[in-house]
């Protein structure tokens, strides 16, 4: 149980290093009847796309999916899909001098003592790359979930100091997603992308990267979907994220605020609507009660840190043959993004969308009611 | 797959509810060899028992837990362990008006919904009380880590606007950690309880409550502890904290901080030590990188929501017979913390332990050396 | 994960030594809305229940169970359900001898050596007696099914060469049924009874014990349950009845036999009804192909070893205090059945209902149309 | 939860199917530090290669087997490892006539029952090829169990009335496997496996098939490994090879036999060895007592049906447009063994390597001694 797997029924496993001949995903308990095609997925996959911008790393991968099995002249059949993306632009060379070197700020040591052994070029399984295979799964629950009604969107809200008002993310619409999906950052706003640009041109120039936030939201859950006690919807949201690379914290709802308000303010007044159905006179929760779904739009924001390889040198350690550790300096060679949110955007869309519809699968049991209905 | 098991080789499955005849857990997977007495397990339990001070609920609970399974002559023998905690002090009249209406802030909405019947007395599964089951557990699992070299300390690190220092956070050592378990708001320091105390009595006599924050460390740890993609140590660390009841946000090392950071700032510079072992410089990664210790103190945060019981009258909805909601006005009885934190700070720690000591496990399989040491 | 729990999405963790205070099971993932009663349960427990007979041991446990959690006014709320049984009439000393011997035919060398520690009263974890808990959580599955229309049921098909005819196996009706129920051998048959008797009578005066197999079907299967590859129904079932102690063979359908059968005769011919539904002329497959239900009723065959426990010396080894093996020979005391088989029929009927409703579970979101029904 | 994962800590996922352009394995949770090349997986894929005799299915796959992930310089990473074969033979029109009329013996009618829509090409995901993905991934486990000094043989021990006796069973040793695996039956006797052929040959003529079996041994087992309760060896073995198409029963040890047996007869009595060591006199348990490994060698047996697919006409049923069935006649085109059994018999060794390498992952945490061994 290596833990490359996500989800209990809905479940994906990925493979692959960043320079090796592929990565891939292989996706098991999808329903079938799902119609799918390779297109569905390519868009999701082209949004993460490397090379698109001045911002973003030079690698240019064409990161073509291809579908090995499970569908079936043009829908799901419930047997396992396969996913596979070809790695084209490898330029393993640039990275002869990490073999026994460990950059600051990254996995090598780790990789190094875990397992005796690594596959150092370009990061390998703990690559920015892995995520293509999380972008390629997550399209289909993607797909899943807006048959059923579900949406799921993301925007960058922060870049270094450069922050998206609280007020424009929750008013989030079609036409704000619209302007962010144009924009270099994914922020919503012509002025704060062009602040944010300023910014990692600065990083750039000064060899240097700089981290940032994104905001996502899952809008048209029924309610009560999450498990109560270990797997609360927050809980799974949370794992999801954080297993990002880069990750370093998730809020939910109002998040860090909460601990520093009061019960009375944040409780969140439900009101029967004219028709008797169940409103929310706010949103601090961020429609998440117990470790499941309240029927008001779920909001989560993960924090990432700045991109480790930066291109000035850096004092660090290698290993030596002894296997005793000695300092060196290392300047860290290759081709990597200043700034890794605006490529991440839709791999937290992905992952949500993963975890979502997982547990929407796994709800299905939660009653004999809804077993009566199938049998 | 109802979550209510945690782990993969060390699973803790918890099980009762608030007002039924007792709460408790299954643990399988612990090693068999550990030495383990009911007085090892009390003296976590006696950490979040409520009722000893006036900042929290004056239910009293003996919270005495019973060892059914899985010991023999004081030691572990490798068979799932049973433990049992009576629920003592029910009140169960008092939630007699919560079976329609629904409590802002709470669960109750959403498992009618999900499960259309709910045991509505105190909370039923989504009662805090749930927790003592994981106490019970995580008091093996830290048992287990200690025997290791590995520690586990958590303390409240807010209460509204009373916050502790970074520094005194960061400076944990026995002393400090003695002067918390001292003190009713379990902060290090004495003239913060003081001002922590003053703003939770004020809450109280406000019929109001307040949210604050728990940090939690772990030292001793070896290097490449955690799995490298969806099972990060992170991930699981914070899947782990989220499935406690009214977290909002969970913070790895620098947390929300890194994303207005450089990298030249954020990266943490190893350097050999004069015996060839690995230090580190600075710890903003808070002792994980790539989802895997890096024998640094591992560092997280937890941001907790107040209580959503509170003792004003508020505005709420109740479902009719038809299934319909309606407006009503709610005055919530029953006995309630007006801060979750304190009790929650053991809560922290027993689930740190139970993730950290199940990566351990994981571990064991990294690679054929390993295997080789034992077959 | 130490193997204490059974079932993907109806999960099932027994816990208890046959010398500890009790044993039980915790039930996680049934789902809510099942009218559930202690009476339910006890009488599934009651037709395992040791001293009824003289054929069976004369260890007198009243098997009462009691419902800790999950269960509110008489029907499951979708929260874990604790089942507990106290052990009442251990008599541990009878096992004095057993501390350092391992008796021939037992899991005790295994344990010793697995865990360096053991419970060595009455088989401790591998005792007969676990499988009270399995019966407990069975019960409940039963339960749902019958709610879906699908039964189950089984009797002792042979006791040493005593053994029922394969045609009144298939004409298994309720009248059948009630006679096995009632009979000390539960064979379906008074004359098989009275052979099977004094085929037991002749083993106890000989201080032996003698093996058996039990007989199983389903009927009322919707067609589909099961899954494709590796969780095939007939291989999870296979699964299930092998993990009760001492079943050293499983058959599904004609079993064994078709290894030596044409496919011309094997293949059953599948009929449209004038309705135009499914009938199948023969049922050589046991109602599964491809490892999914097809409709025909399941037939399962599990073969048991005689007991291990027999009351006449052996020869056998103990452990040295220096580790090492030494000949001895042992009498073994204590209380213990000449066959097993009669008290395993209602274990084997339920470790099948805990596999088809968990298999019934896991088939709900097979199809994105069935998702459609619910959301 | 669709089933196509096997393995609690050696995992493995299969995916493909017989018609679609590839079908292949992902295995998560190897070791690190293992040689592997593809030369060691395509050598166990070449023993069930079809169209080597004409005892096999004339369709001529090459089965070659590409490495995409996990592999660096010859070793195991630790990452997971993704493996790929083509299908290059697909002759999809042969199985025009099956889009609405399901083949007797068939996973047909189950497929379109569950899924509502099916890829009916050569039997889709249920076909015999996908077993060459679980070869695949056996292959490594045998590898890494090689290196433990852990043994896993498999021949055919019966086709149709052709049996091997069980002396010879008993007695297999490497000459015998030699010429077991130069035979086109795979037994292990030269006037047998002309025998089979002879049976097989009648077989083809009568446009029919015939069943079978296979004898499976591993030796050199450390005691203890197994799970005591649900995942006892032979339980988890059990699953693993019922598992396979075509299964209709499995035996471990004397199977059956011991139904019949006394207890005095039946218990393997251990003697020590000279060197105080463990020595069991007989082997009627199978290597496995209380579902652990007791040292003594493993033996399982496995019988298959005869193939489902055979070339003469044959009654059965089609699916109407409005959903309602109707008999109709068939005639099976396409490539099929009359017997399944020779070619499924490195699937039984590759089934068992795989159970048998997970629990001894598994049994890396039974105690803390293991632990403090390796931290």
């Amino acid at each position: 149980m290596a833990g490359s797997t996500f989800g209990n029924i809905f479940r994906v496993t990925t493979w692959g290093e960043s320079h090796g001949p592929a990565l891939g995903a292989v996706i098991d308990g999808c329903p079938a009847g799902l119609p799918l095609s390779e297109e569905d997925i390519q868009k999701y996959l082209n949004r993460r796309k490397p090379g698109t911008s001045a911002l973003t790393t030079s690698r240019s991968e064409s990161d073509t999916v291809e579908i090995l099995s499970g569908v079936y002249e043009g829908v799901t059949t419930g047997c396992p899909i396969s996913l596979v993306i070809r790695n084209t632009s490898q330029h393993s060379k640039d990275y002869g001098n990490l073999k026994t070197t460990y950059r600051p700020g990254h996995a090598d040591l780790c990789f190094e003592e875990k397992y005796g052994i690594r596959d150092h070029r370009g990061g390998g399984r703990s690559s920015g790359r892995e995520t293509a295979a999380r972008v390629a799964a997550g399209a289909i629950a993607a797909k899943a979930l807006e048959s059923l009604g579900i949406k799921i969107h993301a925007v960058t809200s922060s870049i270094g100091n450069v922050t998206v008002p609280a007020k424009l993310l929750e008013g989030l619409n079609n036409d704000l997603l619209q302007t962010a999906y144009s924009l270099h950052s994914v922020m919503p706003d012509k002025a704060l992308d062009e602040a944010a640009t300023e910014l990692i041109t600065k990083c750039r120039e000064a060899k240097d990267s700089v981290g940032g936030s994104i905001y996502c939201t899952v809008t048209g859950m029924p309610i009560g979907i999450g498990e109560p006690v270990f797997d609360k919807l927050d809980a799974t949201l949370s794992h999801a994220i954080f297993s990002i690379g880069a990750v370093k914290a998730v809020e939910i709802g109002d998040g860090i605020q909460v601990s520093e308000m009061n019960g009375s303010e944040n409780n969140d007044k439900m009101r029967s609507t004219p028709g008797g159905e169940v409103a929310f006179e706010t949103n601090h929760a961020g429609g998440i009660l117990g470790g499941m779904s309240d029927s008001a739009p779920i909001k989560i924001k993960a924090y990432f840190k700045p991109t480790p390889s930066i291109y000035r040198s850096q004092e660090t350690i290698l290993k030596k043959e002894n296997g005793s550790f000695e300092n060196t300096e290392l300047t860290i060679e290759g081709r990597h993004d200043p700034v890794i949110v605006p490529r991440a955007v839709v791999v937290v869309e992905c992952m949500t969308a993963i975890t979502v519809f997982d547990a929407l699968l796994q709800n299905m049991g939660s009653k004999m009611e809804y077993l009566k209905k199938i049998y």
